[in-house]
């Protein structure tokens, strides 16, 4: 829309367009744009007082766009609009020039906010607070409290919650914005505040954060430090994200991919091509191992060729059933949901469904090769080796991912691509075993 | 550590435990629990201001053993404290007795509500909107409108965005209570409410709420009808587990599973059981497709039995490299990044990928083949069946889950399984082509 809008010209409809429309819109339509004038173009034409609200959501390509084509000046007074995780994120991103130039420019104080951001780990809580929250003592009133959000209020990312600290800044309470509107103007804060409070430390990964948001539907969330001292908070939107990251996070590994965090249709083909080749040529390497196992029965094969044809439909139903349970553990423990110290209980609850499962799938392929082969002891040679390769897959498939979590690996790798690579290998042992046992072959 | 406390019988020490707790883990102490006369003991010690907080985060078995155990007053009395949309979704849990019991001693008003919200869709929007939010009219001024919230806020499950209707209950603007702290006692809210609103209608699928709420990092949505009236707000605490839910969704059915709302520990063996092995059994009965090729060239593999190791590799490469392709496609549809739109570019994104690694593959392969094997011959018949799986995988990958978008299903549903099934067959054609032209068998 915007598009057609700029090649007018005409400045003042341009205005009332985007005047009319939600930050996120707007930053999409950057993303529409073909060439950096026209990104440059249509910043300029931004009310200055959601620039740096618009800034905020457009990709780092564009942002480094805007940021090469205005001057100094500008470019600092949009970073200082910024919420402070808004502004280190955008720093994390920049090439070393640009956040040179971007950092000399910023007020010290701001300039000093952000350096010490940066030096927490990636995905701690420190890397994504923020420090715009609203500080509150015991001693004050209701009435006093509302006149320090309004004087203090405009500049704070959420305002809902405030926290309440003691002289050495330790958190000892929660206000909600909520429980001030409901209270008496001479109430004071210590005889109204939360003292249960669910706190994060500066260290603490941003998944473990995202589940205590889930868990208990919070807004934001204070962090403290090693000393209990309240250093900044995490607010929800930046959680709801992590939770859609670290679900692409696990799809991408249980597909055997190294993860991205840029959309596919923004991620070039040679960076799709290195997440995915290293995974491809491991497990390709490891199948051979399959195939060994089936050269070493090509005497059996030579005197029953027939056999052959029942190792895809062996081998895929062994991964199915496999990944089935990797899946679940995978996601029962990335939810929390599944700990470590289950692994009994699920093993004895994917015994019983494997051989629930197997038997069925068993007994289905009896009767089908009795029926249309009329050769019952192949049948019952192909239907064990199928009930002792589900029994099999579904332990493996249990077992690894709680394995690759006891070694503090991501159980998401222990995923269906390895589980069939491994089950291949077993199901064919398996099937030779049943096969010579019972056809002597 | 309630249970210890709940077999001494010291009721004030529970009591002064349990004050402590948020009721998200109250209520998680009632799952430690074994029998319902300890369920039923230590609901009674509850103080009666958190007992309907901690109901709304009990597991349905635990709500019905206390809705059983407790008088009918009791009973009225916990639903009628509930917030709307908790009331709803416990009472579609309940057995119809249960439901008959709750239902018949509720006021009218509450009855007439609930017995309305039961009627929506499941998923949709109407069937998880609450009605509990303040409405505003345009001409109250901020001073007015915080004497309403402070009136009426207590039972509103969010008060921090205020919906302004006109006269025909039309939804006209919202106003946070951000910006009322901000503004002066004598503005109306006319003057500061926002005017572009992001709503959702009745009908739409919660799927569609999650990516908006994402999307603007909502707090909460107004849900209007087919006049724009408003007629409820859907709030975020709400959308961030249908996030997660959809998640598992995909998840599951990616690893060809009936989707399951329950934690896998509470699932039975039998109900575990039924999800997976209806399709395991079409997955099984699909595989034998593949095994009646194989017979087909029974003759080529007597000339060169050698030729079947490489069959596994080649299915498993194919496997993965089409769930590579597929995942990625199905999670960008599932985020709103890949659109029906898009498929030719992602299909010659795909086309370019699969060379890349489909070429890298088979040259390890030649190579490893030549070296080990002497056999360069077979070694070319190998590499160039890889390459045209990789890249028959990768199409396949890509167009099937778009495929079942364009039918109206859930791509997911056309995950690794179901692609590994199409693939092998493909790839087994393809390797017995090149192994014929080539090798003369």
């Amino acid at each position: 829309m915007t598009k057609e809008l700029l090649a007018t010209n005409d400045i003042a409809a341009i205005k009332s367009a985007l005047a009319e429309m939600n930050p996120v819109d707007v930053a999409e339509e950057f993303d529409e744009l073909d060439d950096s004038a026209s990104v440059v173009k249509l910043f300029r034409v931004l009310p200055k007082d959601t620039a740096a609200d618009v800034f905020a959501y457009l990709s780092h390509d564009r942002q480094q766009e805007i940021v090469s084509a205005i001057k100094d000046k500008e470019v600092a007074r949009i970073i200082d609009d910024l919420f402070l995780d808004d502004a280190v994120d955008f720093i994390e991103e920049m090439p070393a020039f640009v956040v040179k130039r971007v950092l000399s420019n910023l007020p010290p104080e701001k300039r000093d906010a952000i350096n010490h951001f940066l030096k927490y780990p990636e995905n701690s809580a420190g890397s994504i607070m923020t420090i715009e929250y609203i500080d509150l003592k015991a001693h004050l009133t209701v009435a006093e409290t509302f006149e320090k959000i309004r004087a203090e209020g405009v500049d704070k990312e959420t305002i809902y919650t405030c926290y309440v600290i003691d002289a050495a800044r330790r958190l000892v309470g929660t206000v909600s914005v909520r429980t001030l509107l409901l209270s008496l103007p001479t109430d004071t804060i210590g005889e109204i505040m939360e003292r249960s409070i669910i706190s994060a430390t500066t260290y603490d990964d941003k998944e473990t954060l995202a589940n205590d948001f889930r868990r208990y539907g919070l807004l934001a969330m204070p962090v403290v430090d090693n000393e209990k001292r309240l250093v900044g908070i995490v607010t929800f939107d930046d959680v709801m994200t992590v939770q859609e990251e670290e679900a692409t996070e696990d799809f991408e590994l249980m597909a055997a991919m190294s993860p991205s965090d840029e959309p596919y249709l923004k991620t070039s083909v040679l960076k799709l091509t290195q997440n995915r080749i290293l995974w491809l040529m491991l497990l390709m390497l490891s199948a051979t191992v399959t195939g060994s196992i089936i050269s070493g029965f090509e005497d059996a094969l030579a005197v029953m060729p027939a056999l052959v044809a029942f190792i895809p439909m062996l081998m895929d139903t062994g991964g199915n059933a496999g990944s089935q349970s990797s899946t679940l553990i995978i996601r029962g423990m990335a939810l929390d949901e599944i700990r470590l110290s289950d692994v009994f209980r699920v093993l004895w609850k994917e015994v019983r469904v494997s051989l629930l499962c197997g038997g069925a799938l068993a007994a289905v392929n009896f009767l089908r090769i009795v029926l249309l082969q009329h050769e019952p002891t192949v049948a019952l040679a192909v239907s064990l080796a199928i009930l002792a390769t589900v029994v099999l897959a579904k332990t493996v498939g249990c077992l690894l991912p709680m394995g690759a979590k006891l070694l503090r690996l991501d159980p998401a790798v222990m995923a269906s691509p390895v589980i069939t690579t491994v089950v291949d290998a077993g199901a064919l042992l398996l099937f030779f075993a049943f096969a010579k046992g019972l056809l002597g072959v």
